[in-house]
């Protein structure tokens, strides 16, 4: 088992506990690479999860998988990953994404990666706790990272943020890459299902599932507008299942609905139009 | 009233007729532009739709938006339009599009449009109406241009057209364009309001339901991966609530559901693989 198919393991195991269920497990192979895709979905905690491993080699490194080393452009590579989204079933309980990824050409070998969350209702305490297992898991990178993360995570055609945040990077090459992934598996199994177990059982009405769902509207309006790997991974031939497990089990559109001033959604969409700093 | 207007007027009414309510009415102006957003939700026939106008006036034609007159790239041009996307309630009625438009500079000025069904259970009998009123608006273009309609809704990463297509065409310059856009808006209303009062009050289950926002939801994945214009219009600081009118009510999205074989779901998947000449 390679590192990274450990992290999944480690991952697995926690929603699993969480949800008193088992993830399906679809492994794959495809020309240069093989994956194993784990879903949950319709289950009482989390209605829909994907927790995804893939390794793929490739011949010729595209120009977007480093945007500092143009002079590997074209090398030989293998690019290992973990990916993790969880969209609960309780509107209250926020939607969590981690990446996590490692790159290595026959010269050269760099990481990426990053956790956010999501919430549909807004908890400080949820964003701090969250913040702060980011902060532990890539200090001193932490306000660098941070103030990636909001700029990646934008909808400029909404004016808003997907989420809270949380943090981003991506070409880190220094010696303590992998120690800086296994930090944030921890933090982010340790933080989120702190919040989640904190979250999931809290009574909700019609009107907070309907807010849920428009939000999630958002969700895939990031994901397959903005997001650089989903839209690469579809373009380029990718495994759609694998990449559009992303995405919401439900999701709604209406037209110009705007939250009632002072209430807890306009609350929402203030902090998502001015990033704020949590810690 | 301009002539684009006027097309409006006439879709609205048609659709107004068939749903016993009227759509409400968003007019909009913003710098170089005005419209006027035609909405209607939760209706019982439609569960949505939007009949938008615009007219925008620009100081330099993107190159985008001709690929056969690359030397008007950067004059004054003026761009009114008019789309329709119907999304019925009822999973056996199928949702269509319309899109016209017309595009003036000081020197020349070409239209472009298209009409296209997507229906979740195909009735070849729908399909043959719909695709016969296109042909009598567009001929002697019809051949060239559904051509061009089953291969602009396509999905590459699904490997399937959004529906059973239509017309589309673009950059057209002889003197009976606007003929031709008149000609189809007869036809989308005549062929489609007929589609939609024989199969809006199909009895359906829980099932038929699930399927078509099944469907739906790759009908988002159409209009936020693969169409020009919506990614255009997003980036380029459109008018967000318009262009995302377009956008089903309700999606979802489930990993690999593979419907029966022989069932209808899957003859409707059969037909998106491998595009038919209906007539």
């Amino acid at each position: 088992m390679s590192i990274f198919e450990g992290f999944q393991m480690q991952l697995l195991n926690a929603f699993e506990q969480i949800e008193g269920a088992a993830f399906r497990r679809d492994p794959w192979t495809r020309a240069g690479g093989h994956g194993l895709s784990c879903i949950l979905e319709g289950g009482e905690v989390i209605e829909r999860g994907a927790v995804l491993y893939s390794s793929v080699t490739g011949q010729s490194l595209p120009p977007a998988a480093t945007l500092t080393r143009p002079h590997l452009t074209g090398c030989r590579y293998t690019v290992q990953g973990v990916s993790v989204v969880i969209h609960p079933r309780n509107p209250f309980a926020p939607t969590a994404h981690m990446n996590i990824r490692h790159f290595s050409t026959p010269s050269e070998s760099w990481v990426g990666g990053g956790i956010d969350l999501t919430p549909h209702y807004l908890f400080e305490d949820d964003a701090r706790l969250f913040h702060t297992a980011a902060r532990d898991a890539t200090d001193p990178h932490y306000t660098d990272w941070k103030r990636a993360c909001d700029q990646y995570f934008y909808l400029k055609h909404r004016e808003e943020a997907r989420g809270i945040g949380g943090v981003f990077f991506d070409d880190y090459q220094a010696s303590d890459g992998l120690n800086i992934l296994e930090r944030l598996v921890n933090g982010f199994i340790a933080s989120y299902t702190q919040i989640l177990s904190s979250r999931h059982d809290t009574p909700y009405s019609e009107a907070h599932r309907a807010w849920q769902l428009e939000r999630r509207g958002r969700y895939v309006e990031f994901n397959l507008v903005w997001d650089r790997g989903t839209a690469f991974g579809l373009q380029s031939g990718g495994r759609t299942q694998s990449i559009l497990a992303s995405l919401p089990p439900h999701a709604t559109w209406q037209y110009e609905s705007t939250p009632e001033t002072g209430s807890s959604e306009a609350a929402l969409l203030e902090v998502l139009r001015v990033p704020r700093d949590w810690l």
